[in-house]
């Protein structure tokens, strides 16, 4: 069984980095994406740049959480079809949203029939979904794979906060969750279909949950910091880098005070990012016009931008090599109302421009 | 790069079977588990197998919640302590619950400070987890990775049906959830510490959700039987295997209805499954003398089973080869009061006897 020894040899070897990450010796290909998003998100900064944009949140749907599913439905779709691709030739999805048993995953996604891999990891989903999507690819067991994520402003509300009819005020911490849904095509071969791929993902670093102490749900931004600190700290270490190998680290949805916090805790240990931060839900809204105070947030957040403004950047040649790395806060409506702290967590993976 | 030209030719060949199935020709070894349980699960007829069982269903804690996270620490604490073990040994972890956004795992495992894959499969994700940690270790991205579930009775009524305190009744089709938490330790080593591993994993099978238009929360084996019947036979096609070849092929918490579903359903395909079949659920009460309707269920059902029964079954012999092959109800309170189906997924495990 000679192919029996090569896995032995593999394994164990070129892949595992330093304390939590991954380095990829052949690459794994993001070769198509599709970002769908709400109207609010496409009256902003990045607004025509995403695929779709709906003329209300609602997407021909009766409640919000089916609207959330049809955002899913809508950007794999998209990302499909840009590819050239049928359902049947993903062999496995990873997806994930911010509701209660992810349920805008499951209806959303229903009808692809693909095989699932169900997965958590609040906002930093994006990255938790990439991060495995490529595991899936590098390690032989898919050629092509998918990834979704999604949150909705109104579902969000709804699961976590005040119900929207309650006109609840927002601190100025607080950030906007963002309606949209981004969806991710990985594959072994450069060669997408028509083109060639939107990026290369060489390497992945894992997160563990951080957890400071804070409880203030208003300010995501402050509970998620610490992990994004954590993560891209290990992430420097185990490969070796300093942030100036990078064009841009960028957060998911750590908007305005938590990008403080991030800077403020790296230059504690030394690592000046300042020059290279970019957070996705600083970048989505203009948060003087559009009233959404610290930024941004969601899975949607990180995903979108991805998509429609990060892979194009890469794709532009603007960027060589960027972090991508988006946080999730750790809480739910119980866990907060039982008094328990916001932990956080943060997945990273290196994008790289494919040249060709 | 020899290497890079070896992980190219392993990645699409070995790993890939049929439509929805992994095979490892180098198996991924399951070396330790660990399962403590709630005072019911303690009485039921596998009581004595469990590694702990609780006095009451609080563990010293103030909440429910923190009662299902004290499981999950106690279980994967175990798991490590009796394969000699430490968390950094512990590359990466897949784990998750019931609860909204997993707060049972995210507060249970914080304190390990292991990388964290949050998983979403309800019933399911003891198999997900699995699937999921086999290929972290298989494709070479880890030496060592654990896995975590759990589900408690009474977090999870609050989570999905009625205020305990209602005393509300509950039809005959309807489950119990297990108070419960398993911790299982993948290697890619045979020897796990003291001694040889519990079960050699050999091959996976990954499901797609399955949704027959069932409403019934209070009729979850009904609703999860279809998912558990397309998983398997997808299950025998990829491996070109009969029923026969299993000791037995094992649900997770089906309970007597969703068992009867499952079998009719499998033998309108002329497959018949019914000496094989076992299900976790039934096996966990005693239903007459517990008053537990149809059966056990939630993630800490099959998670409890494999590790105090099913491996000790593999380990003494008895059985040499099982599928192991949980299913999961994809609904939410949300999703349920909207008036949404209860659609079902089902991953499956070859779990064989390691021999020597």
């Amino acid at each position: 069984m000679e192919n029996q020894k090569q896995q032995g040899e593999n394994a164990g070897k070129s892949r595992i980095l330093g304390k939590q990450s991954i380095g990829l010796t052949q690459p794994v290909y993001l070769v198509e994406s599709a970002s769908v998003v709400g109207k609010k998100e496409g009256e902003g900064p990045l607004g025509n740049l995403f695929d779709l944009v709906g003329e209300d949140d609602m997407f021909g749907c009766a409640s919000w959480e089916d609207a959330e599913s049809a955002l899913q439905k809508k950007a794999l779709g998209t990302a499909l079809q840009k590819a050239g691709w049928k359902p049947q030739d993903v062999r496995f999805l990873f997806a994930g949203d911010l509701l209660g048993q992810e349920i805008a995953t499951s209806f959303g996604l229903l009808s692809f029939e693909i095989p699932l891999f169900g997965l958590y990891g609040a906002c930093s989903t994006c990255g938790l979904s990439l991060t495995l999507g490529s595991m899936a690819i590098a390690g032989g067991f898919a050629q092509k794979a998918a990834c979704v994520t999604s949150s909705h402003f109104a579902s969000a509300e709804k699961e976590f906060r005040f119900p929207l009819g309650y006109g609840n005020q927002r601190p100025l911490s607080a950030t906007w969750t963002v309606t949209g849904s981004g969806a991710f095509l990985l594959s072994k071969e450069a060669q997408g279909g028509k083109k060639k791929a939107r990026a290369a993902i060489t390497g992945m670093t894992v997160g563990k949950i951080e957890d400071y102490g804070l409880k203030d749900s208003m300010n995501m931004g402050a509970c998620m910091a610490p992990a994004a600190a954590s993560t891209i700290e290990q992430h420097l270490k185990d490969f070796g880098r300093r942030p100036e190998d990078y064009d841009k680290i960028i957060t998911g949805d750590l908007g305005k005070i938590g990008q403080t916090v991030l800077i403020d805790l790296l230059n504690r240990h030394d690592i000046d990012i300042a020059g290279q931060h970019m957070d996705c839900g600083i970048e989505i809204f203009d948060a003087g016009e559009q009233d959404t105070h610290a930024g941004g947030s969601g899975c949607g957040c990180s995903a979108t931008v991805l998509s429609a403004y990060i892979l194009k950047m890469l794709e532009d040649g603007v960027w060589k090599r960027v972090l991508f790395a988006p946080t999730g806060a750790l809480l739910s409506k119980t866990s907060f109302n039982e008094g328990q702290n916001v932990p956080g967590i943060c997945h990273a993976l290196v994008l790289e421009r494919q040249e060709g």
